[in-house]
């Protein structure tokens, strides 16, 4: 089966869709600013469960996805769009009303106006498309295609956690205010992600980054596909990643490990800087993994001294 | 039941979300030029059957319709974002591919990039949200809201033969191209309509619409959305409508005249102007079907000389 990846490469080889293939499409818009602009679609069974998560949380993630892919292109989000199509018993609900509050809670955080969409009915299962478009100063979006053999490699937070919490809730755990940690916790990464905005703004500023991702797919996929993007290679450490520190206390050091290498949807910032400027970033809440080799296409991976090969294992659509 | 439109004014107004309520959000670009962007989902099941089109059509199709709602607002269509969910069984196949070529005919035919979108999989139907951004000279997009008592009301082309060709595939007749017309025409009107963009930059050009909507959920249904949004009323004469001329040839005149007012997606483009302005537009393939009145919100409707009130019988989602 053709994988989603290989579809895109294809679409774009054969249309010449050069814009295709960041966290976001740049478009120039004025003489001093680029605008970015996202997609992503959600769907009911396939990427959420209603009866896993709160409209409040769904709306939340959203948005939250979408302006996490904007805070990987080093960009400030602006505007977005929201699609949905909801069947009649939902409709009929307070569903939608309490999904947007979700939604306009995190917009309001960021100042992000809601100017269109679509609302339409469907046969049963919901889906959303959550559009946003942001602005980065001209020439300063930050490329998954950057990066330079020698290069270290950075991820912010912690990992593992929101793949943490779909494992709970595969076993019938759910979300409640009263839940102890570190359930609670791990439950809130994957319903209720936090963008890395202010920290894309440091990492902006800084001007050190060569290439940025966000973690959307697992850190075994994504920094493939950077590492894809910037023909280069890289090279982790175990001992260096930052496992979420409730994973850890739920599990075993391989399980939590397996899931901070190819678990989904952390919404945190992979990026390469060149090895000078790791004193520049020490303020900020990143951790230095890795650093990015010439060997193209290879992700080596350093575990109690010995070098495998990481394979990506992240989430694939198809 | 609330409606969507009921839905989106309350919307509105709770987050005080002002660009909402056109075809398209009009948003600053530089000094001397706006950008607008649009969102429309199609669900299948919904706004399609696949059994009913060719993969090439609805690709067509869902750029088509949101290029009409570039058209509407006097813009020019630049770039666009494609995001779609789509089953395993969908994907083994050549639709996809066959999809995207479709779209990207008709993208090709008005220079429009596709710059990014998501695949998504989906349980079984299939769900597309097209999304296209176009630019518009500062301050001249075409809004609905600016038609005035006493203004002439414009209707591009001809009414009623996508709704004449959505009756036949209800009858269970198919495309093919080897169909006789009229039947063959009014299929084509359904499954692959034209975007009036065209059009819409002579009407630019002239600069004498105050106001524009493009007909898609159907004559009555959007001169109401153009009237409410005006504050204004209307009153349209039968004998002025333009029919489609294969309507005609299938039906009685009643049944084409029903079709023509209240059938949904012949993307024609309905607009207000001066009376004075009737004579400049004289070359344009537009008919004068009415004038706004200051009755507000009512839409009257002159029949073999009688008068009736026209409510909105158009397509409405919920």
């Amino acid at each position: 089966v053709k994988s989603e990846f290989d579809f895109i490469q294809n679409i774009k080889k054969t249309y010449n869709l050069w814009a295709i293939g960041d966290d976001c499409a740049v478009l120039p818009k004025d003489d001093a600013t680029d605008m970015v602009v996202t997609a992503d679609m959600l769907v009911e069974d396939i990427d959420f469960q209603l009866d896993w998560t709160t409209p409040e949380f769904l709306g939340h993630k959203a948005l939250a996805v979408s302006l996490s892919d904007i805070a990987a292109m080093g960009a400030e989000p602006k505007w977005a769009m929201l699609s949905i199509a909801v069947e009649e018993k939902l409709w009929k609900s307070d569903f939608v009303e309490r999904f947007y509050e979700g939604w306009h809670e995190l917009a309001r955080q960021f100042d992000v106006e809601l100017v269109g969409g679509d609302v339409s009915r469907a046969p049963e299962r919901l889906v959303i498309d959550s559009i946003v478009g942001g602005e980065v100063q001209k020439g300063r979006a930050i490329r998954r295609s950057g990066a330079k053999p020698g290069d270290a490699i950075f991820v912010s937070g912690s990992l593992g956690g929101a793949a943490g919490g779909l494992a709970l809730l595969e076993k019938r755990i759910r979300y409640s205010d009263s839940l102890p940690d570190p359930e609670r916790e791990l439950l809130i990464r994957q319903l209720c992600p936090t963008p890395q905005l202010e920290l894309a703004r440091e990492i902006q500023q800084k001007q050190v980054a060569t290439s940025m991702i966000d973690i959307s797919d697992g850190l075994s996929s994504d920094l493939h596909h950077l590492c894809e993007a910037s023909g280069v290679g890289a090279k982790i450490d175990a001992s260096h990643l930052p496992v979420d520190k409730n994973l850890k206390k739920l599990l075993d050091l391989n399980s939590a490990l397996e899931l901070a290498l190819n678990g989904g949807e952390d919404f945190e910032l992979l990026f390469a800087a060149p090895r000078e400027s790791t004193s520049i970033l020490e303020n900020l809440p990143v951790k230095r993994i890795g650093e990015i080799t010439p060997n193209v296409g290879v992700v080596e991976f350093m575990l109690d001294g010995k070098r495998q090969i990481l394979e990506r294992k992240g989430y694939r659509h198809f």
